[in-house]
């Protein structure tokens, strides 16, 4: 039985129905939410994986995407940047390895990581052919996708929506970019060389019941997503979607548990367009989104930029965050990139939080405000995303009183304050 | 005359009036807006500052906050400081300097700065009696504004809401952090200690005289502005915005330029409310927002917080954008602090532009797209808001090949796209 399954029969495991306090939500609502797939909890029935739900009226989720590439392919980085992830607060994990090794990787990772695991299994196929994309078979596809779920990956990225009539579509589209997501482009690029349909898209029935076996939680991926702020809510982005929120449906009739990834670059003036028509047109099914970047001209700060979309898009109703971080665009990001990109996804989580009223975010924003009133530094550092970074920079310039710090001196506000 | 007289003329000077093809405004909407004060241009008549204009339809604009205190004060950082905020795009400078020898402080950034340069003058008298704020007098205060005015101080933040009426609902308000604002703090210390009227407030014709006297353009601050999210958009701040309203339409008749400073500390979900609100109620005239900051948690990282509030500020109509460095709350910025500022700042402001449909904004993301599509990565570092930072990413983990970074390699969406 799937977690769908159990739901809908008004029951979930003890460990379940802890999340449903973690969230402060009511458990019987918590209990539908899963069963009618508006909240998912991603786990494969084959690992032991630490429990996250994701979904309305939780807390919003990020998730942090590691792994090799084949230009950089370093066995003890990439197990350090799942560790330095899950540290700094990734409630999940990709491992989107594009290395000759990639299963190795994945193995890896997956053993130091306790959170739930997404890949996107076409890489594993395409690596598989060593690149020769147009190459692969539709049994590549699928040997992956088993392979993995025996593994044990909680979630997995699969790019159904891109089929013959939305490349049709696409051709006549003017975009700057063109496609962007890389399994996106394996797929389109694979389906016009053989002009064939999306095996993704035709043989979904049979993704279904794999999901369904392993009960892994199926993340629609966004093949068309625009890939510059001027492509943004354009009609193929738009028509992928429509596709995506049909096969929502048909993943919650057999009872797999669906999310849907969205956009990418977007002007901040249409973030909560594209959230809107997510939640209506899939039927509020979970939201993932890839940042989204707000700008392209943040080359080096992306991770600004997506905390900005991500904290709005959060707000909007988007329930999981994919980082971005500083080297996006730019190079494979290092131990401190992942580090930087993770926090700022935090704080994008933790601002959409506030803004929705959730008390858990709110009993933090309450706790610092006291412990900074009281010049409880130790508080402080305690409730910051990096305690050692804030430490530092009241170190770095010390004062002798603790009523104080080196920006105001004797005439900090709260001190003067005090004396009122 | 000062510029709104020259503007309710018809006409302005050749500099100011190319500031209209820069704003890529009609000049006729332009000058009609300086004049009914929805548009500013600081700049005393004693310096000879680059033009630079802030307010309704213009680009968003950024000010970084530099200066000594007690507790640091070193002339070649604070120098160092200007110098690089200038370089990385600051718009305009707010020398907040309280140490000793504040003077010579202001003095050597206004040599090296062509920008707007702002001053709190009220630190001035409050330094020149070493600290001892309830022993500053009325002509304390003024001599410091004649002093600076004369200097060349292109505009001021004078805390000129603050009332006794105001003070009196203080006292009735519970608040987690009372007062943050330090020019706030000190005149209320000093109202309550001496129980008189404050001197900006009881004095503001005299004001707004030395005001037209030398075109200082006059920030009316909040010194009641929020210091912690859950204080945010309260009696006390919401009553002080009202005096300011008052106040604007006061300056204005007096051909005074006048912008009204904003939190602050703010969640997300208020922040459009206080934009609309000041608008209305200040009837247009220029904001001028510190962040805001949308979460208090961030500490290490309040650039990141503030350039998420400052986003959405700017895009819902705030005009320009005070910078929050990395080090906020916790110690004096380093240069690499301003630095990370002000480039987060900039990112804030190009993300509400291009929101806001602005040419100028949307030449910069097409021309970038293009470059990104092109692979042409100097295009690319050149139009990034640090160069230097993109390019060392790239050179990091450097690639044999144009077309592709280490974080894809061959599987770069791009470059299989292109074969497509």
């Amino acid at each position: 039985m799937t977690l769908i399954e159990d739901a809908k029969k008004g029951f979930l495991g003890k460990e379940h129905e802890k999340l449903a306090t973690i969230e402060n939500m009511d458990l019987n609502k918590f209990i539908r939410r899963i069963g009618n797939g508006k909240i998912v909890v991603p786990k494969n029935i084959n690992r032991d994986t630490k429990l996250c739900s994701i979904g309305k009226g939780t807390s919003t989720k990020i998730n942090a995407n590691i792994g090799s590439s084949s230009k950089m392919e370093d066995m003890d980085i990439e197990v350090d940047k799942a560790k330095i992830a899950i540290e700094y607060g990734a409630d999940a994990l990709m491992d989107l390895s594009t290395g000759p090794d990639l299963k190795e990787f994945r193995k890896a990772i997956m053993k130091v990581s306790n959170v739930p695991i997404g890949t996107v299994p076409i890489y594993e196929a395409v690596v598989n052919k060593k690149g020769s994309i147009v190459d692969i078979t539709e049994d590549d596809i699928f040997n992956a996708i088993i392979n993995q779920a025996k593994e044990g990956v909680d979630f997995m990225t699969v790019h159904c929506g891109i089929n013959k009539d939305l490349l049709s579509k696409f051709k006549e589209t003017k975009r700057i970019m063109g496609i962007v997501s890389r399994g996106g482009t394996f797929l389109s690029h694979w389906m016009m060389h053989n002009d064939e349909e999306n095996p993704l898209f035709k043989n979904y029935e049979y993704l279904l019941e794999l999901a369904y076996e392993y009960d892994i939680t199926i993340s629609l991926g966004d093949g068309l997503r625009p890939g510059c702020l001027k492509d943004a809510t354009d009609i193929v982005q738009v028509q992928e979607l429509i596709n995506l929120g049909l096969l929502v449906k048909k993943a919650r009739n057999k009872n797999v548990q669906v999310i849907v990834e969205g956009p990418g670059h977007v002007p901040l003036n249409q973030v909560g367009t594209n959230i809107q028509i997510q939640k209506t047109i899939c039927d509020e099914a979970p939201f993932y989104v890839l940042g989204p970047i707000v700008t392209d001209l943040s080359m080096g700060y992306d991770h600004i930029s997506a905390a900005i979309g991500g904290a709005l898009a959060a707000y909007s109703g988007a329930d999981f965050l994919c980082y971005v971080t500083p080297s996006e665009h730019l190079s494979i990001p290092s131990l401190d990139d992942v580090k930087e990109g993770v926090i700022a996804s935090k704080i994008a989580a933790q601002v959409a939080d506030n803004a929705l009223g959730l008390k858990s975010a709110w009993d933090k924003e309450i706790a610092v405000s006291l412990a900074r009133k009281n010049f409880n530094w130790d508080e402080m550092f305690k409730l910051s995303f990096n305690s050692k970074k804030a430490k530092d920079y009241r170190e770095k310039t010390p004062v002798d009183e603790d009523e104080m710090c080196s920006m105001c001196g004797e005439y900090c506000a709260l001190k003067v304050g005090k004396d009122i």
